[in-house]
């Protein structure tokens, strides 16, 4: 796709033709602030969902995969709450989340099967259904094609800012709203995001290129490395602007646009990590294969000593190179270096080999302490044993999050 | 073993029959504390090892799994110092733990292949050689038969306390010493150890009991998810009390005394985990194997925010269930049951059970409060898919650890 054909990605959304959204305070929070979002779009969608791989699986995730199995061509609406991720609870968590999604099918005047549910936050609490059901009526009343501020604060847990993106293309919009921000580990779906366009997109394209755009975005970040319980990516495609993705070439700009639009709400999510002070990343290549890249990547992620290190502007290389080593992949430590550098763009001519073929490199530490008092900070990690690479993106472990896990539901 | 032929465990080391032990400051650390240890043996040991799985291995590691292969029956001496790991040392590391072993054997009067050599601390620095070769000079004029505290003092890294602790058993002792505190996770060997005892034990079966112990002790505690460079632990037999361990009973007595000896050690590994406030037991039963359930207790164990959960004494059960839920163990969450009680010896007629069959129960917040107040918390989730089972150990997530990382090399 060329700069002519596609503009520059916006932080905000404008409408997104025959979407209509609304974020509501329907009192699930102890303080004032949107908790019930619904997006909706006036006529029929094809829609995809990716959705978590943890076996103890949301009501509302157990739902939505037998709502896109049984017929993704016909979707109309989602409703998120938050505050309450109705998780662990059982038989009457099920009943809630069809009884939400019947809820919305009647204001919207479709069917059940029409609409899908998200709900985040606290595992455990049955949702209160009266608050909830005042919050569906409010927020079906205000629907309108600007409503996407509201819906992005709508569905937002410990987050501190909300995360909305939208990208125009020649002829049509691609936009997204997404929410992190504890409980993000790779291995999709690492938060809630929904994402729409007005073009009109085969379902087998839809969740083709969703999987692809989630597999170098959503899925190649971590905050913590728990997978939730209720991660869930939905995209919507109403065909609104008549623009239909059908040709080779056409696929491939969308696809680009929808990778960059996913890049940044994944990117967002890890800078509003809980707690998180640095946005970093971590880039291995020269493994045996891409999966094995990853392994590593994601163990020095997750690892809590090198979060903690990061969190503490300290360059203790020596922590990553033993988090690569604990990852399950064989690799020979004679052969391995190892980088910093500023910035999120990888290495540049001012990056710092700190580690070369198993022995410290005679940098100055001083050197290594300017680019870890930066925000932004770039790892890589060169092996030599193959040829698979992976970028994953992290971010540090502070007091921070631990005051924000410790106390969540008080 | 009867109690008769065993007495109580002590968390103290009277003298083990011809073992003489030495710990000094020969100024490695920025205080005034021991840093460098030797234990040693008047007569040639018998010995048996288990090091770290994690690829990236301190020289110490590679020398000492050279040595013991080569010949584990003619061990005199182990020499350990901290605040330097000896990790990511290239060539140099190398020939630097040969000569620490080389310096010692000179001072014994034995060759450097009786001498194994321990180091622990920050990785990448090279070992000042000067330091080591005047506090081995030092150590090895100080052994005596009453030196296991100051050897424990020198072996510290971030532990705020020795760990030490002997069994007198029927004509023979089994005493050993340890530190933790961070980098410490299951999966052998997650910390730094050493082990004698005076009775006569064969090389196989030394090796063999070790393993035993050390897979129901060491390998079942984690404090941080994150397996050392130089995790070690070393068992020398020298037979000096005469105590042949031979027939199946005295095995049998052995390995029970050896199995408390090393669940004691490991616990207190756990208890002064960085930044630790509570000792937590995790038993996983009904699992579909025995590695099934490892898998999901070693899952739990290391969540992120089930640890700062426990460190805000928040009875937050529903992130134990995600946890257990992303282990890559399947499961059916309608099946699973989850406990709560104070003590770290399972489940008494107090335990509070916060989730049956899929749905929480209707428990009393403040009992499940009154549990997660105190310093000793087990956690039973049991599962209905199969016999597997597992109990690992560890400790809460606090502020405190990321002080302590955030700062450790400054």
């Amino acid at each position: 796709m060329t700069a002519l054909e596609m503009s520059k990605l916006e932080t905000s959304i404008d409408a997104v033709q025959g979407f209509l959204t609304a974020g509501v305070d329907c009192g699930l929070r102890n303080k004032p602030q949107p908790d019930l979002s619904i997006i909706a779009s006036e006529v029929n969608c094809n829609a995809a969902g990716i959705f978590t791989t943890n076996q103890v699986k949301s009501a509302h995730v157990q739902y939505d995969m037998a709502v896109l199995k049984n017929d993704p061509t016909k979707i109309r609406a989602v409703v998120v709450n938050s505050k309450i991720a109705n998780v662990c609870t059982g038989e009457l968590g099920k009943q809630n989340t069809a009884t939400m999604a019947a809820l919305v099918a009647e204001k919207l005047g479709c069917e059940s099967s029409q609409v899908l549910v998200m709900s985040t936050g606290v595992i455990g609490p049955q949702l209160p259904m009266d608050k909830i059901s005042r919050g569906i009526d409010e927020a079906a009343q205000s629907l309108a094609p600007n409503g996407w501020d509201d819906a992005a604060l709508g569905i937002m847990t410990t987050d501190t800012r909300p995360k909305k993106a939208s990208i125009r293309c020649k002829g049509y919009t691609i936009a997204g709203i997404a929410k992190g921000s504890g409980m993000i580990a790779p291995n999709m779906a690492t938060m809630l995001a929904v994402l729409v366009t007005d073009a009109d997109v085969s379902v087998p394209v839809l969740n083709d290129l969703l999987r692809k755009a989630a597999n170098v975005s959503f899925n190649r970040i971590t905050v913590d490395g728990d997978t939730s319980t209720s991660d869930t990516v939905l995209f919507f495609a109403n065909g609104q602007s008549g623009k239909k993705i059908e040709s080779e070439d056409d696929v491939a700009a969308f696809e680009s646009a929808l990778t960059e639009l996913c890049q940044h709400l994944a990117g967002e999510i890890v800078r509003d990590g809980e707690g998180a002070t640095k946005f970093i990343t971590i880039e291995v290549e020269g493994a045996p294969d891409d999966h094995a890249a990853w392994q590593i990547a994601n163990t020095i992620a997750c690892s809590p000593l090198v979060k903690t290190a990061f969190a503490g502007s300290d360059a203790n290389w020596g922590r990553i190179m033993a988090a690569a080593g604990r990852a399950g992949v064989e690799f020979d430590q004679m052969k391995a270096n190892l980088w910093f550098d500023c910035g999120m763009n990888g290495m540049t001519e001012n990056a710092l080999q700190v580690f070369k073929n198993g022995m410290p490199t005679d940098y100055e530490e001083n050197d290594a302490a300017a680019i870890f008092a930066a925000p932004d900070i770039s790892v890589k990690l060169q092996l030599d044993e193959g040829s698979g690479t992976c970028v994953v993106w992290t971010c540090d472990l502070s007091h921070e999050y631990v005051s924000i896990n410790a106390d969540y539901r008080t």
